[in-house]
């Protein structure tokens, strides 16, 4: 094998195969290993089941360097991946004695004798060892492979599997030479992905370095940007890409990497030493949670309201009754209500109102499902401006697209482009 | 190949394989097929890279009767679903006029000429079919092969793809004979994975009939039960388990298949004709997301307060400040107070409190990285009862875990259970 190993990633349970639980840790694993420089060519997922668990083993051998499966290690009986792994290798399996006594140590530390179950968690394909799994009882295994390959099987949870993957696996995978591979992403909301793709025109042809590909979720677009070679040189590659695809996608571009929409627009009142309150109805909580979701977020915000019902609206935060009976909880007026009085009760400088009609009811000619009024005050300025939009999509889709374009409006405002148009938006 | 089809799925983009972007195609595809009687027995994700979707392709094709892809059917340069297909069906690629009518049609209904990318998404390999697509440019593509098996081909965004699947795709799938598959899910919510594990004894032995099998995701175990056979058989023959596991994970289970904890905590505030009101600190609108999340939430939730700070603890919900400065913000007496005048102040009959340290800082050697308050207040009962937890895992999983034990704790208080012990509760 030239080059670095690819790797290929197998998740193994029927909960993932019949579609009830995500699989997220091959998602993560492949991050990690891009970190290194290792490219993931295959992901795959099959069920709880010894022999097509050993089938896939031995494809995913076949064709990368690094193999790496979540799952099936527990103690239950359809937990199959020691089996399928031994089945793959032609080895028989064996009780590993070291492994036999961290599990009953495990046990006895929590006070409770151990259930002849997790007896089978000890044992392990003749040529593999046992990986320590330091916050359950299930151990991993490891097979080395020659040229830096390895295959490695952790357990499902991700809370366990992270940090084996972190001290246990990572360490061992072998760098090949100078050549890295390298991703930078570029984030952006308030515009559509084809709007902001045509702006980046030639920088997405094929074959072109370093390769641009873009993606949309929940109304934020992202640049992927990807390059290999020597570590300095892609660093700086990626850096000039990343500089010129937020000039073009200026306004809208918020951040890289692991930057979320909301800690964008925290490290931006952050910096500015701006607190913020928030006033929610449809979205009842999601505009603080994602806030919240920031490490730090005492520092600039203060809490809120969830007015859900009119009579909060009123008595919570002074929305007179008139109000709603003329222009309805769903208005430019009362938006622009539960914003100003946010601020001026959470003493805040700043504050986001939203108030729409999530659907699946609750739609009139008017104000269909998805109309939606997102109301922000700065105290500086006077009173609040509201926009109001119509988001596409069903009640779960309404509501995150609310409470993106808050955060979209807010950050675009502290900015000094609040008068930029955003995507979804609707003036009557 | 004897009895029906099984299924292949396999999800096209960089973004996923890059660990950038969550499939969520693949289980939801799984979902509907399962429905159909019809078993995934793989899951795969490739790159934009026509020869390894070629690839994918043709090997899915040797194994399953039904491949349904998803992705890369864009019109940039990256996107490479229809060439992929092409060269694994050995098939040239051709234009089709109605197809490209259909695009046209979709930007002059929108006031904009078609960008000249947007005519790749006309091609298709000679012997497919274009599928139509409502909700954006990308038509899919359809190859109907022996035995009621098919290849289809669907875009990525879940709702262009969903209703393409659900409208084009699925009648077109044969159910085989008489034998469908059948999937029933228990859930429960406030004992440990192991302990509910222990409780269902025989019922998870392998080759068993009906299968069970459990998973645990953010505090939420579930049973997984699967059969196979005559429709009529398989229903009663599920319900009937279904029933057993609810007795023996009596008083934590709380719903099957797809209720979720909030959805059967609003069905039995509903059903008792009480309301409800929040006041959350470290979850911070999490609770009231989950609870709006629910259609027709307005008929039980009135609202709440995001007291994330404790100015606003003070001011809009009293807590004395003298009450904060001895016990703490995190503390028994703030999440009572929290309670009593979320209820008081909303005109509820209960409301919820959650005060807590969710890290990464704040902990100290009494109140670690974990320590959550929460208190529930019932009108009818007096004062508010505190439970306090210790939390394992990140500032994420302790918000979650946090939120998930609130609900749990209502419905077991709502169920006349409100004194059974919850996981990671640690009484002082």
């Amino acid at each position: 094998m030239n080059g670095p190993p690819t790797a290929g990633i197998l998740a193994i349970g029927d909960e993932l195969l019949g579609g009830e639980t995500l699989d997220r840790n091959s998602a993560w694993i492949s991050s990690r290993l891009a970190e290194l420089g290792i490219g993931t060519g295959e992901h795959r997922t099959v069920g709880d089941d010894a022999s097509a668990i050993a089938g896939a083993f031995a494809e995913l051998r076949s064709r990368h360097g690094v193999v790496i499966s979540t799952g099936g290690l527990g103690p239950t009986l359809d937990d199959c991946t020691r089996p399928g792994l031994a089945e793959s290798l032609g080895e028989p399996l064996v009780e590993d004695a070291e492994a036999l006594a961290h599990l009953e140590a495990w046990f006895t530390g929590r006070g409770r004798p151990m259930p002849v179950a997790n007896r089978t968690q000890a044992l392990r394909p003749e040529g593999a060892i046992c990986l320590d799994n330091p916050h359950g009882t299930a151990p991993g295994l490891l097979v080395e492979a020659e040229a830096g390959g390895l295959v490695a099987c952790l357990p499902g949870p991700p809370r366990e599997m992270q940090p084996m993957f972190l001290e246990q696996v990572r360490p061992r995978l072998a760098v090949a030479g100078e050549a890295v591979g390298r991703t930078r992403l570029v984030h952006a909301c308030g515009a559509g992905e084809s709007d902001l793709a045509a702006r980046l025109g030639e920088l997405m042809a094929p074959g072109r370095t370093p390769q641009v590909g873009i993606t949309a979720s929940h109304g934020v677009v992202t640049a992927r940007i990807r390059s290999r070679g020597r570590a300095a040189d892609v660093e700086s590659q990626l850096d000039r890409a990343a500089e010129e695809i937020e000039r073009r996608w200026a306004p809208y571009a918020f951040g890289r990497d692991a930057t979320t929409l909301a800690s964008a627009t925290a490290a931006d009142l952050v910096a500015g030493g701006r607190t913020l309150a928030v006033a929610e109805s449809c979205t009842a909580g999601m505009l603080g949670e994602m806030l919240v979701a920031v490490s730090g977020a005492s520092s600039f915000f203060e809490g809120g309201w969830l007015v859900y019902s009119n009579a909060l609206k009123t008595s919570q935060l002074g929305v007179p009754e008139s109000v709603l009976e003329r222009h309805g909880a769903v208005s430019e007026p009362t938006a622009a209500l539960l914003a100003m009085a946010a601020a001026s009760r959470a003493g805040t400088d700043l504050a986001l109102s939203v108030t729409g009609v999530a659907g699946p009811t609750g739609g009139s000619e008017h104000k269909p499902v998805g109309t939606v009024f997102i109301g922000l005050c700065d105290r500086r300025d006077g009173p609040a401006r509201v926009r109001r939009f119509r988001f596409p999509g069903d009640r779960d889709a309404v509501r995150r697209r609310s409470a993106t374009s808050a955060l979209a409006m807010l950050r675009l405002h502290i900015a000094g482009a609040g008068g930029t148009p955003l995507l979804w938006e609707w003036p009557e």
